[in-house]
């Protein structure tokens, strides 16, 4: 065994870094962040054992003399023995799921009853894992979009020996502190992929995962060494259909061919308010086929074994689109009073509906009980996955000899670990470096790091050309070329960010990063979240940040935007001034792999300004100009973005009158919050209370920054169309308007 | 002619009313906004004349001897001149948007040169309107979803006779205080019916529009008096297919069967980062018909006049489905070296290209110039709307002498003039009111207040059983049953949104409402903004609202949401903390037609607290009980919604202890901030620094509340899956915690 064999162990310990896990705690300093992605070595993995192998030699074995069975699709011709036992796991999967509700009083248990049968055969029969390392790089992901039925999840990982999902994980479903909250978490279940319950993320992370696995093999599968070689699966029920960012995501799987995608839609007919026939009456298969899928349907997904098994097959056959498999199920599938009706989807069923659901599907149990025969035939997946890991090790290893280059780089994506000096890549500017958009300073940036950084791709919703994203050594990401590294988005703002999170957590070295104008976070906020909650370090490269965008007006003009990603937890919003601070927020967005970062861009230039840099960008706030002496200036003018040279102008007209001005860059509140109290005090001292901010946006929030003597500039209603000198000088966003407001407080 | 006639002077009056735009201005006490709200009287119009009339006579013969031309698809039977009169118009209009863009030098030429086909057949052809009252209330509805494309729309308003675009204002394009803003704005420009420009939206608030008549349509039309009929005709790109809102809104318009929806889909094959082939390659057509519409394709959009009139009638003839009208376009037709490139959609062409485009088309005249022949050809538009106007006002006139219980409250719905008294309908609570969870108190209010307004309807997106939103009374408006007022919108919120703004800028007297959990205004935040910024006053009823929720867990607890919106300008976010404030909070919803209010509700069960008041909730912040003298607290209480019960019994134990307590209920900032200094003062006096502020949220911006030496308790990190009990309490949202806060600070 090489040294290679590890990557997975590796992975698995990033995963688990000691960062802390956002919420109320303090979040780290960037350069912290950095040292926990630095993985101590790459050695040896010992799970192994050679009885693991023939564990799975045998399984294999059976695999193939199955397969022509189900080709034949002779249901009667399995044994009966083997389907008692799937029907067996199933009811267990099924009275996991009900137990678990029951005793927590809360959940979903519709879906897991109905959909048992399809995460049976995906968990015991079709997907390849090791429970014992969730984070092995070449497992099949799973995501359920529909991340209400958790507990379909959770009985899964249970019966497949996942260590996060105990007995007693079950029993503390949806409790203050369990693996098992209320719906699939990454970050608190080892064996959870993506963070899934918002309706249609899931499925647009799979379509990310997918991307990730099709970018990835392209780049480094070599004829004599397939070492990228995975399949993703989702399942998706109507409500995910009904969201238009799973249309979004679709669209573009069926665009890129994503041939290893296989969702399984769990057609129940049955959403929260009743029958899908009240909202939901389009043809889902047609869509499906418009959008470029190979669409299967499953008429009998309630006991349809052998229906399923084929339908998988036959998506696997597919390679050149992605498959949605129609599953047609009962929700709440064995409650005689409960199945096929609403009640069943978001409730326990009640003491007595459980007993007649035992009664109704012969289960003499009793709770979250696991008969010994469905225990000791899911037992096999422990060495199996083992196994499965040390093969792939094994053949990375032979891969590695062959390929030192390749592998290296392939290393670096699966373990997340940045190469060493990649940050010497950023430009850095002098006052003297020509004015420029820092939108222009984003790209200088984007190519400077893909140069160093073998994971960082990624693109733009149908704006490359405004946001300045393309990688200029770079083709597209398409169908046939997916070794490229410019996504193509199309107009697809939410489906692109949740695509992104999916990429982020398919590899911890993967950095995908997606571009729109700032404003138009508002479409695709709901996935933005999504990164900040599931520790999915995409980079948002947001342009035309502020009414500086002149005519497009109003409904082009972010006002509110900045304030709303300042309130949001564990998300960087970070706006640049110029060409050392947009390199500056390019540093501590690639170095924060478990904080989504927000960079807001400018449409218009900008001048490179006296002070600033990647260093002071690291602390948040900082000074880049100060004539005053012990720390008491008369006045602290405070600025962001495109504002801080507003703020630098006015100090040189009030220098001049006489007073001390210090000039205080805020290009992230988030990272100012995280510093000491002494170096707090040393950029904004309590004493100084003649403070005025100017920044082209809404002034809500800024009372902190400047105190209740303070002054902030800034827009508070709707901006406008006209060219954006006009407009600035219209709103008061002017120098001339801070040396009034400081004169006033000084 | 009857008192009836002038109704849609009422509406215009009523559109121009004198309540300030949002913007930096004050924004003005709900009170004072329900004044404008009543229409003086009902009196007579005088714009109609004999001359008028007998040109809509002309105009309808000809239209008769054209019509199985049309049918029989025999274009060369076509008279030439006629042909070279309609295409001198359509180069006219293609001119106008160049040498507007031109002469701004911004915009986007493309889409007008390339849709100009379309926009003269509807505009001249089709449509009916009185461009003398853009607000005259059965006019035909158009809206421009890729609203970049604006140039065309102000060319064809110019070309009508519309007020707002004289040659003046073709000139003033993108200009500073100018009525053709870079994207249409209904608020700027009347004749231009919602704010597009965010792609996709318009195409869903079309559906809105089509909602709204079909409805109205339902509940007022009589066999013997078709009062309500008009069609709604959209023109829509390659950007608002690919966006998920769009399939979202077409899949409902499908399910509801909006026969007289129809929507031009300009299929150029050109976005903004080149050939659509790079992103988006699914198939439209399919999917349309899929999502239940039925389909046309016109081949040559650039001159098949007659294909597209053709088009046009075949979808008229289409009743029970939604038409899309693909028509393929070459953007930017008629320039020499841009047309069909991606470089003509959002730039000027250039001096140089100009000239060849004109060259190119025979266009010998200078900017801005209408040809005699074509000025004369569109000159009827103004009589014939006159004309069309007073038709229907004579037929409302009879309409109204038959059924004047139905004409009376119609006549509400299109002037927006509420019932006298309709507020006693609010429900009141007294402290011996049982406990209970606002979003229930907030269904009662919704069933009180859907018996005295009869423009009130909406629904949830799925969520009816949760969100509590269901009229009790009415059933579900659905294809077949178009007069009822619980509307589905399946999981679609961001469809929702813009619908519901669709419903509303149909008529001031519509006020839609419409649901989720607040967690996933995410979702629809961008169509919230498109509510607040194009003046539609639509009521978001959001539950669920904070970690109260419970078990559902992080990805369903909202905790930046509340700041998110009080950073949104035109917006009221309001949190009710028991029965009266849910009350007061849908009297200051109701009131405010022009700015949307977002409620935010809880799911767990509050109790009725003594000291609130509906009046209180329209100052947006007052003391509910006070044990202090002089104005001069110990300490002030600070709660909002949830959290007022913990502040209110902290002030309970704190005052058992000596300390003279105030507690604010702060319901709304946006409506405190509108106060006077005077009444601020009385509330929150400056002396009184010692402050505590709870909310089950973020702190964000209530530094501006509590001052710098007050302390807002709250969530800066994400939630958790648990009982709410638990969680309240491991996030210190507690009485203790706020005792704690407040003996430390007095």
């Amino acid at each position: 065994m090489a040294s290679s064999s590890s990557l997975t162990l590796s992975q698995a310990i990033l995963s688990r870094s000691t960062i802390p896990r956002h919420g109320s705690a303090q979040q780290l300093h960037p350069a912290s962040a950095s040292s926990t992605l630095s993985i101590p070595s790459f050695s040896g993995l010992k799970s192994t054992s050679s009885s693991a192998a023939a564990s799975v030699s045998r399984r294999r074995a059976a695999a193939i003399t199955r397969l022509p069975i189900r080709a034949s699709a002779a249901v009667e011709t399995l044994e009966k023995t083997t389907d008692t036992l799937v029907e067996k796991s199933v009811n267990t999967i099924r009275f996991l799921a009900i137990d678990a509700v029951e005793k927590a009083n809360s959940g979903h248990p519709g879906l897991p009853m109905g959909c048992a049968p399809m995460g049976h055969i995906l968990y015991d029969e079709v997907m390849k894992y090791n429970p014992k390392n969730p984070y092995w790089f070449n497992r099949d992901r799973f995501v359920l979009s529909a991340g209400h039925g958790c507990m379909l999840q959770y009985a899964l990982l249970h019966l497949a020996g996942y260590d996060a999902v105990k007995e007693e994980d079950l029993k503390s479903f949806r409790q203050w502190g369990s693996k098992t909250p209320g719906h699939p978490e990454n970050f608190e279940t080892p064996g959870v992929e993506v963070t899934s319950g918002p309706l249609g993320q899931g499925i647009a992370n799979a379509v990310g995962l997918a991307l990730a696995e099709k970018h990835l093999a392209a780049r480094y599968n070599k004829p004599d060494g397939e070492i990228v070689d995975h399949y993703t699966y989702v399942i998706l029920g109507d409500g995910c259909q009904m969201e238009g960012i799973s249309n979004e995501a679709c669209s573009l799987a069926g665009h890129w061919g994503l041939g290893k995608l296989i969702a399984f839609y769990d057609d129940n007919h049955i959403s929260i308010d009743g029958d899908t026939e009240i909202a939901f009456t389009e043809n889902v298969d047609t869509r499906f086929e418009a959008l470029g899928w190979h669409v299967i349907w499953v008429k009998n997904g309630n006991t349809g074994y052998d229906e399923i098994r084929a339908a998988i097959k036959e998506a696997k056959a597919v390679k050149d689109k992605p498959t949605l498999i129609k599953v047609t199920t009962t929700i709440g599938f064995g409650s005689p009073n409960k199945a096929n009706s609403y009640s069943v989807h978001g409730s326990a069923l009640g003491a007595k509906e459980v007993e007649a659901t035992r009664q109704n599907l012969g289960w003499p149990y009793e709770p979250f009980h696991v008969p010994e025969d469905v225990k000791s035939h899911w037992s096999r997946h422990v060495a199996e996955g083992a196994a499965f890991e040390a093969e792939w090790n094994a053949k990375f290893a032979e891969y590695e000899n062959k390929y030192p280059e390749e592998a290296a780089e392939l290393k670096s994506i699966i373990t997340g670990e940045l190469p060493a000096g990649w940050e010497k890549a950023l430009p850095t500017y002098t006052p003297e470096s020509p004015a420029d958009a820092t939108r222009n300073l984003s790209q200088q940036n984007l190519n400077a790091l893909a140069k160093v950084l073998p994971g960082l791709l990624g693109g733009s919703a149908d704006l490359a050309s405004s946001n300045m994203t393309l990688l200029k050594m770079f083709g597209d990401f398409q169908k046939s070329t997916p070794e490229e590294r410019n996504v193509r988005f199309g107009v697809r703002e939410h489906g692109m960010g949740a695509i992104c999170n999916g990429i982020a957590l398919h590899s911890p070295g993967l950095i995908p990063y997606c571009a729109t104008f700032f404003v138009f976070t508002d479409y695709m906020r709901a996935a933005m979240r999504i990164s900040a909650l599931s520790e999915a370090g995409v980079i948002y490269v947001m342009t035309h940040d502020s009414i500086g965008l002149g005519e497009d007006g109003p409904t082009h003009q972010p006002i509110e935007h900045l304030a709303s990603f300042r309130a949001m937890p564990n998300i960087l919003m970070l706006r640049p001034a110029d060409g050392n601070e947009t390199a500056g927020s390019y540093k501590v967005a690639v170095v924060n792999r478990k904080r989504p970062s927000v960079l807001a861009l400018s449409r218009q230039k900008l001048s490179q300004l006296p002070g600033t840099s990647i260093e002071g960008v690291e602390k948040g706030g900082y000074t880049i100009s100060d004539n005053s002496t012990g720390n008491k200036p008369d006045v602290i003018l405070i600025g962001t973005g495109s504002e801080l040279e507003i703020a630098a102008k006015a100090a040189d007209e009030l220098r001049k009158e006489g007073k001390a001005v210090r000039v205080v860059s805020f290009v992230s509140w988030e990272l100012f919050d995280e510093q000491s109290d002494e170096y707090k005090e040393s950029v904004l001292p309590a004493a100084v209370t003649a403070r005025v901010s100017i920044e082209a946006g809404s002034t809500f929030g800024w009372e902190k920054i400047v105190g209740s003597k303070g002054k902030a500039i800034g827009i508070d209603g709707f901006g406008a169309s006209a060219p954006a000198g006009k407009i600035y000088k219209e709103f008061g966003i002017t120098a001339e308007a801070v040396i009034a407001a400081a004169k006033a407080l000084c």
